[in-house]
């Protein structure tokens, strides 16, 4: 048990996230591809916004999604990220806080409003994504608070965060504090699109060793060394990462180390609603796993609870506590 | 079958809910009365936000909430209300066009802004609510569309349009309209607390002819008659109303008319995830049975199967087709 300030940092793009149910032809209509995340700009926003159905808007953006999953494991959670002072990024700051995160980020008083990201979720439970940035791309260097990246046990980092032009500054100056003080440091690949965006730098991250734990799912695991074999690219990444883990959805996921590569099963669902935050939660357990201590497959086994648990209602945060699951598992966190 | 323009015209508060989960120590500790509605003001709406839990924010207000179930059913509906030309303000207006609702009311430019409904949703799935007005206050009797009211088969009100200081005005003006072109008129008393506030004005509603469609709780119409006895207040509403419902839960409703009082049951479900909208919903079924021309018993079935559907889900709208929903259980629409 580690007596630093925090379990877990997390450091992405704050955004609310708009959600609606579609039919399939909704997204051919639209030019979307179905599981992704496409980048939009206002004026796409808008014209999504109009064709979509009745929504509702929750608190989102994918390590913000993990850390308040961090929080709900009962782990000390901190979150640096962007909104700006409107109606949208007080929702985002009251949702954070209200989970128990640390949230000290100053929001942008000029300048685009608070990030969106409207979500349409299919009937088979699969949601695509499109993201306006607006007020996350202002995330700087300058906003990363060096006191608490160095007391926290792990730093977590989303991929996604090489879009927003400057951010990627803030993400290394964050891995070099937690590197100095002795942390660790996380990324998750985020994307399979956003993978073959910025492939050579995180090959580059995990390569210079800026990066120690590396999350990916098989897609984005493909994307990265661009081959559909799942062996070749498990050995690959074998080769190259400290620590990762590759998540393939009802199949579980692998745990790959120097040491050994294992796999653990997922946890059974009865019905999945939506599968938004499946690999964001799965990441809270996982990393609250490892901060206390515990061993790779105890930590998978609380990623995969995490996981079933946000997949079989609407929207990316846990509706119970996680620790109350957890406990119900025989888990100790 | 009608060949009016819309089915029904609903007249209500414009309102999008913040909903979150909250134990009933929660409620004690802020003055709540479980199950009920409170009305507050912009400091005290702030004072709760800052105490709530995480929340999903997502459409509302009851009338608005009922003539969104009505489109479910594939019936032709319109409503009108008051939000601001803000970011809530076009939340609502988009979610209920997106619902296939026609919705022209002109949004305020200044004062207050768009309403919103502080919702705590307890583990027995009770909700207990908390409204700050805002721009709903706004309503005035030049909102109401005088050729809208003309060819709706029923216009539908809300008792919580007496709150708002002009809205009761806007309510006796589409009354008014509405029977003048031989339309009928609904009303639901809303609340316990409301009824308590303007019984008599309620009272002489129904005594005057005003409202030929009354709907009501068990709370709110032992309120209306100041009795703690169902059977004496059934009698009193039986002798003063031309049709009324009302509503009992679990134990299903009474339907009252001069001609009989005839008792229909309650959909079983399997679980009662947020009873928030179980009222709204019910009087969307039974209103789009009698605009069809169903009989009493046939309009509740339909009732009551719109108030099943949204007690298993968080939210006080729709999250399938009603309309599948009742040719699944061969009920004719």
């Amino acid at each position: 048990m580690t007596t630093l300030r925090y379990d877990v940092l997390g450091i992405g793009n704050a955004i609310v996230d708009v959600i609606a149910r579609a039919e399939d032809d909704f997204l051919v209509a639209q030019g979307m591809h179905k599981g992704t995340m496409a980048l939009i700009d206002e004026a796409r926003a808008q014209a999504i916004y109009a064709a979509m159905g009745p929504a509702v808007e929750s608190s989102g953006g994918s390590a913000a999604n993990t850390i308040v999953g961090v929080a709900s494991f009962g782990a000390r959670a901190a979150f640096i990220g962007k909104v700006k002072d409107d109606e949208l990024g007080r929702t985002f700051a009251h949702d954070i806080r209200a989970a128990s995160v640390a949230f000290d980020t100053k929001p942008a008083n000029s300048g685009p409003s608070t990030a969106r990201c409207y979500i349409m979720v299919t009937p088979d439970g699969e949601r695509t994504m499109n993201t306006f940035l607006g007020a996350a791309q202002d995330l700087k260097p300058g906003d990363i608070d060096e006191s608490q990246v160095a007391n926290a046990a792990v730093t977590y980092l989303e991929g996604y965060l090489w879009d927003p032009p400057q951010a990627k500054e803030a993400f290394v100056k964050a891995a070099g504090i937690a590197h100095k003080a002795g942390r660790r440091v996380a990324l998750t690949l985020s994307d399979a699109f956003c993978v073959d965006r910025y492939r050579a730098e995180f090959l580059d991250l995990i390569r210079k060793g800026i990066v120690d734990i590396v999350f990916a799912n098989e897609r984005e695991l493909h994307s990265l060394y661009e081959t559909a074999d799942f062996d070749s690219a498990v050995k690959a990444l074998r080769g190259e990462a400290k620590l990762a883990v590759v998540t393939r959805s009802e199949k579980g996921c692998v745990v790959i180390s120097k040491g050994a590569v294992e796999a653990v099963a997922a946890e059974a669902v009865e019905q999945v609603a939506d599968v938004t935050g499946a690999g964001d939660l799965f990441a809270a357990g996982f990393l609250v796993g490892l901060a206390r201590g515990k061993d790779h497959r105890t930590a998978a086994r609380l990623g995969a609870l995490a996981a079933a648990e946000v997949i079989q209602h609407i929207g990316a945060r846990p509706a119970v506590s996680l620790k109350a699951r957890a406990d119900e598992s025989g888990l100790i966190v």
